[in-house]
Formats: C-alpha cells, sequence, structure tokens
C-alpha cells in the first residue's frame, strides 16, 4: 500500500484525491451504522469513514483503540466540520484497509489528558510517549539540537567526541563507578563534564570544539535533575569573554528564529555578580519584570525597633499591590523566613493614607523619601547583607507571580559576569572553587593575596530567572594553575595523582582559552513550557535514580561480579 | 591585536595587506640574521619573518618550538618559494608580536612523520594531536559526523537520546556495570546498543529516530575494538529493506559528495549471504576486484589423491600471476591453513605448459575445463565447503594485495542479505541469535520448522570488504518474539526478568519497524584511510582498555567504594 500524506496534512484543496495513511486507531465510533476512526499518527489525526457496504467494514468493526493500520481512501468534505483540528474540514472515504498489528486494551488513556500518575505513565513509558504533548517536548528537542549544532558548525566548531569511560577526580563523591574487568581493583568514572577533555582539546590545537556531552552527576535527585544529564559543551582558543557572548548569541538568536520562530534582541544584556545580587536578590535575575531591591539604610534607627542595629535594612516597592491582604503578607514572611531573612516589614499607601507594620515609625521625611503612591506596597528586610538580597529575591519573585507581572511567550536573557573565584567554607577553614578549579582569576595578584575577594573571569547565562549556562575564561599558565590548586588546599601529593598529566600538559604551549557549558535539558523545558525535565528525556529516571520501566538498576549474575573483581558489600556504617 | 587570517589562507594575491596571526611556533631559523617563522595552527602553515633592526627581533630570538604567539604583519612575496604549502608564495614581515605562551621542549616531534612509539604518544596525546595528520582524522571525523546529521534530519529523522545508565542484558558478560548508591547491591549497565530502546521509541510512534550513539562492550580488545564505540543509530516505522537502503544509499551518497567530493553509485548492489560465501569466501566481500570462488568438484576423483573422497574443490583463477613464485604459495598455504583449509593446490601456465602441485593428475579434458590462459594461476582448495570457501575468501584477498588488485580511492559498496537468523552451538545443543533476538526471520514457519535453516530479514552494508554497518527488520509480533526467545533456549522466567517490559510492550500496538546501526569509527578510518581506530579517537583507549594519558581506570578512595556498596575482592580463580 502506497503511503502519500501523514495525518496532519489533507485539507479541503485535497478533496477527491486517492490517498495512503498509516497509524494508530486513536478513537473510533459508530454513528448511525457509519465508523469513524480517528487515525493518529506522530504528525497529527485525519478521521476515517467506512459505512456498512464497504468491503472494508467488517475489519473497520474489530477494530480498537491503539490497533495499528493502513489505509488507502478518497479525500472528501466533511459534513460536520471541526474546527480545532487542522485536518478538521476533511474526511477518507476507506478503500483498502490492513490491519498492521492488534493491540491489547492499553492500562492508561492515550490523549494530552491522561489520569495516570507519573509513575504509572513511566512505567509504561513507551505508552506515555504516544501522547501528542509528550511527542511535541522529544520533536521540540531534536529541533533545537539540530539548531545549536548548525549554528556552531556554521560558527567553525569542530564536533569531537570525548570518552565516557573516564578517570574519577579528586571531588568525585558524586562520581560514577565503573569498575575494570582487565585491571583489578581499578575503576573508571563517567565525566561530570567532559571540563579536562575540552581544555586538552585547546593544548591540541582545535580551536573550536563542541559537543553534545553526556553528563553524569550521582547526586540525591532535585525534581529538576537526572543522574545523566546533556550539556551543549563549548571551548575556544585565543578566546575573550566577548567572542564566548557571541557565539552564545548567535546560536540563541537562530535557535529562537529556527524553532520558536521569534526574533529575540541581541546581544543579551550583562550585569555583575555583586548587582544581580544587589538588585534582584539573585544570581539568575529574572528579567522580564522590574521592580528592584534597593536600600533603605536610612531607617537603622533607634525608633523602629525592628531595625534597631542591623546592618542593612532593604526593600522592593510594587505597584497595583491591592490584592496584597494581610493574609498573603503571612504567607509572603513565611518565603522570607525560608530564604534566612530575618523578618519581614512593609507600608502600603491605600489611596489616602500609609499604613502597615512599621507606618507609625516613620516621620514625614521618610515618607517623602520613599515616596509611595497609591496602591503601592513597600516590603522591608532588615539584617545581614547577603541574607537580606536573597530573602527578597525570593518575596520578588513570589510577588510577581501573585500580581502576574511576567509575561508568557516573552524571553529575556542576561550575562551575569565577575562572580566570585572562591568559596570560603568557614568551619572547614578552607576554600573551595566557586566554578571550578580552571577558572582563571581576573587578577593572579587577588588571588594570591586576597583570595576572599578574588573574582573570576567566569559568567553564566540566564534566561528568565533559570541559569541554562556557564562557563569561563580558563588559566592557560601552569605557574597560575599551579597557585590555584594550592589555594584550594590540594596537596602536591593530590595534585599529582590527580591532575598531573594536566598540569604537566599545561607546560607544552597552551593557547589562552575558555568555554560554556549550556543545559540543553533546562533550555528544552523552557522552550516548550514543562516545569518538568523528565518530560523532555525520552527515558528518564525517577526521583531515585530508577527506571520503572525496565527496572535499572538492577541485580546481576554473580559471576558478573566476580569478573569485575567486586563483591556487594552490605554497608557497616548503616 | 585583531585575528584576521589562518595560517592556510594568505596568497600572492593578499600581498601588501595588513594581517593577524597567531598560532604556534613549529619551527625557527636564523637565516644571515634574519629569523624565520614557521607558524602553525589547524590549519597550516606560514611563514614570518623578523629582521634585525625589527624592534621584535629580540621577542623573535627568545621563541622555542611550541610558544604561543600572535603576530600582526604585512604580507609580503618570498623571495624563494615553496610550491609543497599553499602560503608558500608570501611570507609575512612582523610588525608586532606577542608571547601568549612558552613551552618547555616538547618531548616528541610534532610533525607528521614522528619517531615517538605509539604508546609514548598516547601518553602526551594533547602532543600528538598537534601533528596536522592526527588533526585532520577529528576533523574529517567531524564533517562526516555532520554529513551523516544532515541526512537523516532531511529524511525526516528525529535525534532522540536514551539512556547510557542502562539495564544488563542476559548476554551480559561483556556489560560494563555501574554500581548504584542508592539501591544497594543493585547495579546499572552500559549499553552495548540502544537497540531495546529504539524500538521502544518505535512503539512510542516516532517514526524515525537516529541517535549518534556511545555504545560500550567489555572486549578483549582486537586492534580495530574500543571499549567505548560510537554508532550511527537508525530505526523507523512501517519500512521495509528497500526503504532502509534507500535512507542508508541517501546518506552515504552525501557523504561523499560532502566530504570526499566524489560521487559514488546508488543504488548499491545486493547479495545474498549464501552467494557471498560462495563467490567470495566472504560475508563482508571486496568488490573492487573479481576474481570469484568457482566449483572444481570435478577433480573429486580417485586418481587425484588430494581431492579423493572430499566434500568440494574449489578454486580461484588470477591472471597475470609471473610474481607468485614458489615461496610465495608457501606463505598462501599457510593463509589457507590458518583459515581452515586443508590444503593448498595450485597449476599454472607458463605460456608453454600447465605445471603445479596436481599438474601430473590432470587429463585433458580437465585441462579443457579449466581452460588456463598464460600466466594465470589456479589455486584449488578442498574440503567442506564452509572452510573452503573462507579459507578462499582470504587467500582471494591476500594475493590481491600481491598482485596490486585493489584500486585506490575506489569505493564499492554492496549489501548483504538474507543472512541465517541462528546460529547453532552444537557442543551446548542451543541456537544463538546470528544477530540479535529481535531480528524477524524471513518465514515464522521456518523458525518453528526448521531453525537451522531459517533466514533472517538482517542486512549487512559492506564497503571495500569491511562491514560498516548492519541491522534487519524487527519482530513486531509478540508471540514472533516469544518464539524466538523459546528457541534461543530462554526460560520464561529469563524472558520475563531480562526483558518482561519488552515482550509486554509489543502488546498495545507495536508497528511494523526496522533499522540498522553503521559503525561511524570505521567508517572514518576508510575515509581517511587509516587502519588504526585510535586514530580517528580524540582520547583512545590502548588494546588493553587503559587511557595512557590520565592513567585511568585507576585506584579509588575507600569511602566512594563504601557509598556504592561495593568491595573489591580478589578473584577466586586464579
Amino acid at each position: 500500500m502506497k503511503y502519500t500524506h501523514n495525518n496532519n496534512e489533507l485539507r479541503i484543496k485535497d478533496i477527491n484525491k486517492k490517498v495512503g495513511l498509516r497509524g494508530w486507531v486513536s478513537r473510533k465510533r459508530n454513528l448511525g451504522g457509519l465508523i469513524f476512526i480517528d487515525l493518529r499518527d506522530m504528525h497529527g489525526i485525519t478521521q476515517l469513514v467506512v459505512a456498512p457496504e464497504n468491503e472494508n467494514y467488517e475489519t473497520a468493526q474489530m477494530l480498537r483503540n491503539e490497533y495499528v493500520i493502513e489505509v488507502e481512501g478518497k479525500v472528501i468534505e466533511r459534513v460536520s466540520k471541526n474546527k480545532n483540528m487542522p485536518t478538521g474540514d476533511i474526511e477518507i472515504e476507506v478503500i483498502k484497509l490492513n490491519l498492521l498489528s492488534k493491540a491489547e486494551n492499553p492500562p492508561m488513556i492515550i490523549q494530552n489528558e491522561t489520569d495516570a500518575l507519573e509513575e504509572f505513565r513511566l512505567k509504561y513509558r513507551y505508552l506515555d510517549l504516544r501522547r501528542p504533548v509528550q511527542q511535541n517536548y522529544l520533536i521540540k528537542r531534536s529541533q533545537i539540537v539540530q539548531s545549536i549544532r548548525t549554528s556552531l558548525i556554521n560558527n567553525g566548531f569542530l564536533e569531537i567526541e570525548t570518552p565516557i569511560l573516564s578517570k574519577s577526580t579528586p571531588e568525585g563523591a558524586r562520581d560514577y563507578l565503573v569498575p575494570s574487568r582487565l585491571h583489578e581493583g581499578e575503576f573508571y568514572a563517567l565525566p561530570q563534564s567532559p571540563q579536562i577533555y575540552k581544555q586538552l582539546l585547546m593544548i591540541s590545537g582545535f580551536e573550536k570544539y563542541y559537543q553534545i556531552a553526556k553528563c553524569f552527576r550521582d547526586e540525591d535527585l532535585r525534581s529538576d535533575r537526572q543522574p545523566e544529564f546533556t550539556q551543549v559543551d563549548i571551548e575556544g582558543a585565543f578566546v575573550s569573554e566577548e567572542d564566548i557572548f557571541k557565539y552564545i548569541e548567535d546560536l540563541f538568536y537562530n535557535l529562537f528564529k529556527d524553532v520558536m520562530k521569534m526574533e529575540i534582541e541581541v546581544p543579551f544584556l550583562k550585569m555583575k555578580y555583586d548587582d544581580a545580587i544587589s538588585k534582584y536578590g539573585s544570581d539568575k535575575p529574572e528579567m522580564r519584570f522590574a521592580n528592584l531591591i534597593e536600600s533603605y539604610n536610612y531607617l537603622i534607627r533607634e525608633d523602629i525597633p525592628l531595625f534597631n542595629g542591623v546592618d542593612h535594612v532593604r526593600g522592593i516597592v510594587f505597584e497595583n499591590a491591592q490584592s496584597i491582604t494581610r493574609r498573603v503578607i503571612d504567607s509572603l514572611t513565611e518565603v522570607v523566613k525560608k530564604n534566612h531573612g530575618d523578618a519581614l516589614a512593609f507600608i502600603r499607601h491605600n489611596g489616602s493614607e500609609v499604613t502597615g507594620s512599621i507606618a507609625k515609625f516613620l516621620n514625614e521625611d521618610d515618607l517623602a523619601k520613599i515616596n509611595l503612591e497609591k496602591d503601592e506596597i513597600l516590603f522591608l528586610v532588615p539584617g545581614k547583607y547577603e541574607n537580606v538580597s536573597k530573602a527578597l529575591g525570593a518575596l520578588r519573585l513570589e510577588v510577581a507571580k501573585l500580581l502576574d507581572l511576567i509575561p508568557e511567550n516573552d524571553y529575556k536573557f542576561l550575562w551575569v559576569t565577575d562572580w566570585p573565584l572562591l568559596e570560603y567554607d568557614s568551619e572547614e577553614e578552607r576554600f573551595y572553587a566557586a566554578h571550578h578549579p580552571f577558572t582563571a582569576p581576573k587578577s593572579v595578584e587577588d588571588l594570591k593575596n586576597n583570595p576572599k575577594e578574588v573574582r573570576a573571569r567566569a559568567y553564566d547565562i540566564v534566561l528568565n530567572g533559570y541559569e541554562v549556562g556557564g562557563g569561563s575564561i580558563r588559566i592557560h599558565n601552569q605557574d597560575v594553575q599551579q597557585l590555584m590548586f594550592e589555594t584550594l588546599g590540594l596537596s602536591n601529593e593530590d595534585i599529582k595523582e590527580r591532575f598531573g598529566f594536566f598540569v604537566e600538559a599545561l607546560k607544552y604551549g597552551t593557547p589562552p582559552h575558555g568555554g560554556i557549558a549550556l543545559g540543553l535539558d533546562r533550555i528544552v523545558m523552557i522552550l516548550t513550557n514543562t516545569t518538568n525535565i523528565r518530560d523532555v528525556i525520552a527515558f528518564p529516571k525517577t526521583q531515585n535514580a530508577r527506571d520503572i520501566m525496565n527496572q535499572s538498576p538492577s541485580s546481576v549474575e554473580l559471576e558478573q561480579l566476580e569478573e569485575l573483581h567486586i563483591k556487594v558489600s552490605k554497608n557497616e556504617k548503616n
């Protein structure tokens, strides 16, 4: 039987054509003797009709949902058209009908709307994936990946594969390990990222590298994490920050044009990390609305008891805040406290006067400075700078949701730059790399003399308040790399054992280089407007890292373990 | 400093242009006070010249091999041109010279010709990869991959990622395992191929899937195997063999056009497995020359002692065989014996008479039938059909090399079809799947009643005598799949434990489907004309599965193992 059209293709102009279609029976109805069949494929649905006098009537009668069929038929105009379907003006008068595959009654409803729980849908993932909404996630994902590849190839990047069977790193606590059969007692590790390999490729002279790379991290999973995830991994030699920005802006510009049919504004805005914290209370500012955090330190006074003696008072004003009731403010107080804010104060202008928790303490001068207009509310949080800012950042997003301040189908990109290079752990009295240990400092002097303040040549790319990627210019000088390792408290033995070959590689003529990694799963989530990472992965794991469909991980034969020179050991700590 | 050209770009027409270049110092010479520098990047080499009066002379003097520099300069015509270099007509009079990175004296020569042993080159892989010949392998690989993607996308295939953390299979003896931290005593397995996932995607309704997929097999390595390898994985629903052939022919047609700038002939030739064995003594016939195997069973006679009572006598004729001396024939006898042939006989026509090991036994009739012409030689092997054929197949290739019968830069594709579905292990008295257990039989009746003879809807794609891919139309009926598992001697418990979910998936409306997997590493090898698989992989493992550069696999911290609920156990069998 000749296949001529997919099930989303036929229109009124095709009337009288003889066509060949195929797909799954999505629905069957018998109306006054006529059998109507919704035939579904990944493209859409076409209605078939079989009259009692049709020689295929008997076959049509025995069809059930999810049977696979192919048909030949004639396109005819529908009597009662369906405006909600692209093919709703026509139907197919069946001439031939072949049953290709029967189906048992599926255990879940295969429609966009389904009442199946996610756990159940993951068990029958192959049925879940038949739902048009799920198909769309993966179809879009494929388009997104192809657009990204095209941009990078057009900008001269080479696709180079790096190993999956890799080496455990010193921060290897989150490594997945793979026992070696040939080398007793030794293990490969699955890469948390191709970081070292991509830097080695720059040292090797491949000036522009990219890879859509599988990465692995054995973390306790949050709802938007998976044990294996995919990143668009990019590195360039002889590049500055501006070069990387340009490549990525290009990539997203083309991506939105190709996949979203939208033109986005480039270049993207840039903001220093300190400004992001100061104005947005977040290292990933949501830029689709304003309402910035400002200082109200002039309210630190003895006569305002809540603020007396605190380090900082900072706040945000919102307009049209009538819907923010006392009860809402109570819940916002919870948000502030969950985000390490000490307390939440507010004042509001109800049209005639200023009221609120601290209104009675404010004098004319204060009110003039604050200058609230009708229906505006000012939230204030006292405390330490970092805590106050992050609490207000969380409150800002929460209020924006309540007041519906965030426009849909709007996409605001931002580069966040000038990150801290190191994080100090005051309990352990040691530094950690804020990004990773190969990130170049803005100043080597600062790294030596003032490590708590040294800034990194690092950047994150933020989209609608989500971090969708991050990267840096790397250290290309072995002395600086050595200094960095020492600052991180790695012993020479550690360095040699774990990075020895890499430190050596830096010796033989390393070009300046830098790069970025984009979180593909996150990007697909944003562009398909879902908040569930499992939606955009064909065969995801659950939050406890299990594949419910094939029941992996699973027990294996004892001989397999023997060959690998390992034994299962009950955890003695429990 | 502004970068304007790569080091393979400037020509005589660019004279007097002011340009910016960068790269590695490949060579430095001082000729009569003038310093000449070969500046290398991944594109090529440009010569720089610095005169003593130049203000950069001092910097130029201190440069050593593999230093990284950037220069600004003026393009001038060379006095003594170098016709072997694309940029050999010009050189750059340096105006500015910045040292970007110093280099210690590299431990190996960074030129196409190097005397470093492979083991040493793998240790310093990042230097080895600077050699232009090595860079070319990976640049070509990137081009090949991009061409393949474009063909598949243009033919409507979706790129869909399948999991790397997967499930151990019953033939899991070659699985790499990954212990689970969250599920004590349980293991993921790295996939040997995405076979089940891609079939599930067809069941899910994604009609055309592709993925450039990493696969893993813990085999004792041959020179052309790696523990991780890459395959172009393809599957389609509602397809026949002819559809798959068409997609793959398209893919290779475009690949040769894009990367090799050649037009290859499509459609490809097709040959049944039995004919391949019969005529070429191989399941992957080398088609770039003829010299087919023929039957000489009429020579099975009492009066030819070597052939008396044997099952088969088969042979091949070669023309212009003067160079095949007695000594060569001795070495060919070794080839035949190594390939399970019992013996090698020959006759030849030296211009006046027929001589050779069995010449004296042949009568006029025999000679007329054989009909050798001047300088032709006929090789004959007696024995069992399969052994004779394969021994002659090996001899055929060996003689072709000796007589230089294989034209270079010629690419002959062939589909080999109609493979046996099963292999019978007479010791274990059981069947194995010749391909894999999801391959559809040509006839279900034969699978039931005559499993030793049943043929598969399987096909291999062969290029110049190498298998570069294989696939099949799959079983889409659960009863047939069950029969197949039973024929393979899998108990119902095994089936349920290992494939239960897959057998269940087949129940709910499985479309007819099939696919293929192409060996990317092999394809790149053939197109870059190397016989070493490690050449076409950025960071390969050695034959005992070790990465010499980063020394993986390696020992890990005890705490890491404890977290994973495993212990290293000395192998009790040794």
